[in-house]
C-alpha cells in the first residue's frame, strides 16, 4: 500500500502484558517523565506543528483516572478519563480544522486516546447484570464487580468501498453533509457476515448494484466513537442505481478524471471531495492510481 | 479468492429496512412459511445433509421471543432468544463434530443466528445507565427505557496473520488447544489501529518477530462469540522467535511441504492443522498455494 492513510503510523508501544501487571503500571505512574495528553472534553490542543499537547501526571485533575496508553520512546503516555462526563460521539467544529493540520502519527494516537475514553464514558455499567463496574487493567477494560464480567473496549468494522463499472466509481451523498460532498458508501459490518459480504449487502441495500469481486485496499482506525474502516473496490456488471433515499440522498458515477479533480480541489470539479484524514480519500486516490484493469 | 472460507457463502436476505418497520415485521411472523431455528442451548440441530433444522414460528417456547434474520427464499427467518439463558461463549464438545459437517452456507447462517442470540444474552442491560433494556428493531438493537441509548450488536475485529520468512510461515500452538495443533497467530484489532498495524504488534508481541508487507488474504464472521477475523500474510527480515509464554506454548516455522502434509491430514505430519471452517486453515491453504515469491 503507497497511498497515504489518515490515523496510522503512531509509534505507540501499547505493552498491553503491563496492563495486567500492577507493578508495571504502578512504576508508570511513578515515572516523572510521564505524560498526560491534554484534552479539553474529547478534543485535544495542537502546538504550531500539528503534534498534540501533553502535560505531566501531576496536571491530572481531581476526580480523574489516568488510562494507560503505553510507551512512546520509553516514556509512559496516558490519558485522563475525567468521571462523570459525558461526551457522545458528536464532533465538536473545532475538532475538524484540527484534524486536517494533525500529523497523521499523531491522529492515529489522539484516535487510541479519544476512542478509549469515549468508551469508559458510555460503558460504567455492567451489560450483563446492571451493576456499576470498575476500571481495569490500566484502563483497558472494566470490571463487574458483582458477576465477574470483564467488558472490553468496543472496535466496530466498517466496510467502505468503491462499485466500479466501465472506468467509473460509484459515490454516494449523505443529506446532513456538506455542500457538494460525495464520497464511498459505507457500513457496519454485521455479526454472522465476512467483509466481502458485508461489501456486496450494503452496496446492494444502499444503491441497488450488484459487486462481485471485492478487493480489499487498506484500513483505518476511525474515532468517532470507534470504528475500523475497511477500504475495499468491487466490480459491479451494471451502473443502473436505485437508491435507498433513507441512506442517501444522491449517488453518481463518477469518471478518474472527475475524482482527480475532486481530490486536487479544483473549484469546477463536480464534486467535493472527503477531507485527506478519511480512508475514503485514500481509496479514491488508490483507485485513480490503478487505471491498468480498465 | 479461490480458496474456501467457512461459514460464508450464507443466502440470507438480511432485508435491513424491515427491522425499522413495524409492520414488515408483523407480516414477516404472521407469514405461515415463517421458520424458526432449532436450538439446543446455542447448538444448532443438523439433518443428514448437514443442514439447519428450523421448525415453525408455532412452536416457539414460551418466554421465547424471535429474532428476525432475514429472508430465503422469499420466506422469513427467526431465531428463538430465550430470556434468562445464558450460555456463555464456550462451545459444547457436540458442536465441534457438528461444525465439520455443516455445509458452510449453512454455517454462515447459524453463525448469524448463534452471535444474535449470544449478544442479547449478555446484554440486557444498559452500559450506559444500567437499566434493564428492551428488544429493538427486530431483534438488531436493544434499546434503553431510561436514557433512550441505543445497543447494537458487537462484533470483534480480529487479525490472523502468518509472518514468512524465507519459505517458512510462523505458526504458534496454544496450551489449551488438541494435541499437536499449530496455527497462525491471531489477537484483537483494538481501538486506534489498523489492520496491519494489529499484524505487526501481535506478530511482535506473541513471537518477538518484527514484520513489514502486509497482505490482505480473506476473512471471516466467527460466532464465538462474534469475532470477524480477518486474515493476512506478512513479510519477515529475521526468523528469530522470543515466544511470550503467557500467550503461546510454542512457535515453530513450518515449510509449504510440511504445511501442506498438515492440512492433507498425515499422520506423518510435523504438526496437526486447524479444521477445514476455521479461516486459519484458509490461510495455510492460500499460503501453500502462494509459492510465487519465495
Ligand atoms: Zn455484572
Ligand atoms: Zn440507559
Amino acid at each position: 500500500m503507497a497511498v497515504e492513510v489518515g490515523f496510522t503510523g503512531a509509534v505507540l508501544d501499547r505493552a498491553d502484558r503491563e496492563r495486567n501487571d500492577p507493578e508495571a503500571l504502578a512504576a508508570a505512574l511513578g515515572d516523572w517523565r510521564a505524560r498526560l495528553l491534554r484534552l479539553n472534553g474529547l478534543d485535544p490542543e495542537l502546538d504550531g506543528e500539528g503534534r498534540l499537547v501533553w502535560d505531566s501526571l501531576a496536571d491530572l485533575a481531581e476526580g480523574s483516572q489516568p488510562l494507560f496508553l503505553g510507551y512512546i520512546d520509553g516514556r509512559p503516555h496516558f490519558v485522563p478519563l475525567r468521571l462523570g462526563e459525558r461526551h457522545g460521539a458528536t464532533r465538536s467544529p473545532a475538532l475538524f480544522a484540527m484534524l486536517s493540520l494533525m500529523l497523521p502519527d499523531q491522529a492515529g494516537l489522539y484516535a487510541c486516546a479519544r476512542s478509549l475514553v469515549d468508551w469508559h464514558q458510555r460503558h460504567g455499567y455492567c451489560a450483563v447484570c446492571g451493576t456499576a463496574t470498575e476500571l481495569f487493567r490500566g484502563g483497558w477494560a472494566r470490571r463487574c464487580p458483582n458477576c465477574t464480567a470483564e467488558h472490553f473496549p468496543r472496535t466496530d468494522p466498517v466496510v467502505i468501498m468503491l462499485a466500479e463499472h466501465d472506468g467509473r466509481a460509484l459515490l454516494g451523498r449523505q443529506a446532513a453533509w456538506p455542500a457538494g460532498r460525495y464520497s464511498a458508501l459505507a457500513g457496519f459490518v454485521e455479526v454472522g457476515e465476512s467483509i466481502e459480504e458485508a461489501v456486496t449487502r450494503e452496496t446492494l441495500e444502499e444503491a441497488g448494484v450488484a459487486v462481485r469481486d471485492v478487493r480489499y485496499i487498506a484500513s483505518q482506525p476511525w474515532p468517532f466513537p470507534s470504528s475500523l474502516m475497511i477500504a475495499c473496490i468491487a466490480t459491479a456488471d451494471d451502473d443502473r442505481i436505485t437508491l435507498d433515499t433513507h441512506e442517501l440522498e444522491d449517488a453518481i458515477w463518477a469518471t478518474r478524471d472527475e475524482v482527480r479533480a475532486a481530490l486536487a480541489g479544483d473549484p469546477a470539479a463536480r464534486f467535493v471531495a472527503p477531507p485527506r484524514y478519511a480512508i475514503a480519500w485514500s481509496l479514491l486516490t488508490a483507485w485513480v492510481g490503478s487505471g491498468a484493469d480498465d
